[in-house]
């Protein structure tokens, strides 16, 4: 390995410590929408907000030259932990 | 739907946008590590380097309070992409 591939395996080491905070962001964001969304009586899931979401990400992918169905696969992921985590609030709500 | 709601919505597109721009800039890199590898005849996938990120990507998440297993998948995705785009380099290479 050369000092090239090195330096460029630490950017990458980087790189994943800030997607990594952004997304422990992510998730204390929409613990908050969870509780807004218990509070208000809505449901876990919305359908149009996600078809808002995934436009956007798609649009925002193909400008930056992104794989949009990757994106799809890595937001659909984020998405469904934080639909679990909603119902999972409400369940709470309940007892 | 509430202000608070609305403003926590807006939030999570900043931060997806964010978390985009990141990762194109991760696939940028991850090109430059590709031609690397390439013109040192490397092979596409690395299972220790793997190993380490996926360590590293696990004691982070732990941390952060995110989950280790979503993110296990979630990185999965993109280095299974990375991995792909090396192969078709070295393809190109070859022609």
């Amino acid at each position: 390995m050369n000092d090239t591939l090195q330096s460029l395996r630490s950017r990458l080491d980087e790189i994943d410590s800030q997607l990594l905070a952004l997304l422990s962001e992510r998730f204390r964001v929409t613990h908050e929408v969870g509780m807004q969304k218990r509070n208000l009586n809505m449901p876990a899931q919305d359908i149009a907000r996600e078809r808002l979401q995934f436009n956007r990400i798609e649009k925002r992918a193909d400008e930056l030259g992104l794989d949009a169905d990757l994106m799809y696969r890595m937001w659909r992921l984020i998405i469904d932990e934080v639909i679990k985590n909603h119902e999972s609030l409400r369940q709470e709500h309940k007892v």
